[in-house]
């Protein structure tokens, strides 16, 4: 998404070119491309998906609307797997409409994650319960911290239900640190991705995540964290940003890429 | 602020009319009246001051900066007792331009709270902390959660330094309400502040605060735990909104104090 103005054949490419290994895809453009299509071109690329990004929207009440979110995510879960990545990525969910449960809510996430940790386990898939920034609580994600994510990943075994580490939604929180520790010790750091914090922020919240180095966040430290933590896996980059996605994307791939070594590696 | 389009005489004729006891006033508006005729204004139409906002603003490392900041705090202190109210608000500012030392920043908060407390105190004033959503915490407030603002408070005493409670900034935070109690015990809740929370956030995020019973939090709630925690003093609706801003004051003020009764009192 960081580039999503390249098209999926674009992207392989210029990760080849860039010696990039992996990529994290997201839905849309994946069945846009074609499912078959986009596992066969990373394949002949060399790439790695690290992560399918997104399943979840696990909140609804509604009988209805709750088997047709369950069906999607087992939807997702057979993306993953035919991608051949073994991680997918949940955004659990905001408040129903009219609702100020947030306890009730993150308890209907739990119920769903029962159901489809199994069901993922049988395709060779985990599933990577995402905190949110707490700005994202009503609409998006009742899961708000990294102790929350683990409180519910924590009821389900390790190699089904896991954590995303994204510093754009933790960066701020100071128990963060020992709960990727807490994290890290269990098995449960499923992906690691870095956004920068600018701001002011845009309306709607969405797509004002900074480019590396432009913002707030130490990464390098929070670098630090995960792999004290034990985590040897994929670092993702996702970056939602206007600007970005108005310039040209390969210019952009590489910025990132360059980003990344200066202000995450060295 | 909620009526910030009222002049000072027409919200104290405004809140007489409505049967409102107390208002919390900011320096701004203040000033442009002047202090000495706010003061006495306030004091004819039989009105409370129940706060001053806001102090704050700690975060400097420059030596002036920091001079300046704390002048400015003395000042604040100085209007807070003119004004009759005994509780100056701090918000208690930002990262340093090109800062990534949240932990720092936070330190210097404490360094001054040290040399402002005391000061405070001999004006009668005391001073709260309050934490701001965690969306705020690059560009205005570092202290993120009642957490962190008690463990600030706490290193002080409670008739210097206490906490503001603001359900807009806290009210996702699960662990919040415990930590009301906490606040409560050592007599530390110096102000308990409302608004709800709406979406979609508007660019800049300062003003998209919701009328009360408009968004996702559940004022009543929260109210049972500041009660529940020992506080009885003056409960606060602070609304940034541009909508409210827009229409009639009078009108607005009306349907905040009834909006009151609905969705917190009764």
């Amino acid at each position: 998404m960081t580039v999503k103005q390249l098209s999926l054949p674009e992207l392989a490419a210029a990760c080849g070119e860039l010696g990039v290994p992996g990529v994290g895809l997201w839905r849309e453009p994946v069945r846009a491309y074609g499912l078959d299509a986009t596992a066969e071109l990373v394949r002949a690329a060399g790439l790695t998906v690290t992560t399918l990004c997104r399943g979840g929207f696990l909140t609804a009440v509604d009988p209805g609307e709750r088997a047709a979110a369950l069906a999607d995510n087992r939807r997702a879960v057979e993306e993953a797997a035919t991608l051949g990545t073994d991680t997918l990525v949940l955004v659990s969910g905001g408040l129903p409409a009219g609702s100020r449960d947030l306890h009730g809510a993150r308890e209907r996430i739990a119920d769903a994650l029962g159901e489809l940790g199994p069901y993922a386990e049988r395709h060779g898939v985990r599933l990577a319960v995402e905190p949110l920034h707490p700005m994202y609580a009503a609409d998006r994600c009742v899961v708000s911290t990294l102790t929350q994510a683990l409180d519910l990943a924590e009821r389900f075994p390790a190699h089904q239900v896991g954590v995303a580490v994204d510093t754009y939604h933790l960066w701020w929180d100071d128990r963060a640190p020992a709960q990727i520790a807490r994290a890290g010790a269990g098995g449960r750091i499923h992906t690691f991705q870095l956004a920068d914090w600018t701001t002011p922020l845009p309306a709607g919240v969405l797509d004002g995540r900074g480019q590396l180095g432009d913002g707030a966040v130490d990464l390098r430290e929070w670098r630090g964290y995960v792999e004290a933590a034990g985590y040897t896996g994929p670092i993702e980059v996702e970056l939602f940003n206007e600007g970005l996605w108005a310039r040209d994307g390969h210019e952009v791939l590489k910025e990132t890429a360059m980003r990344f070594v200066e202000h995450v590696i060295d």
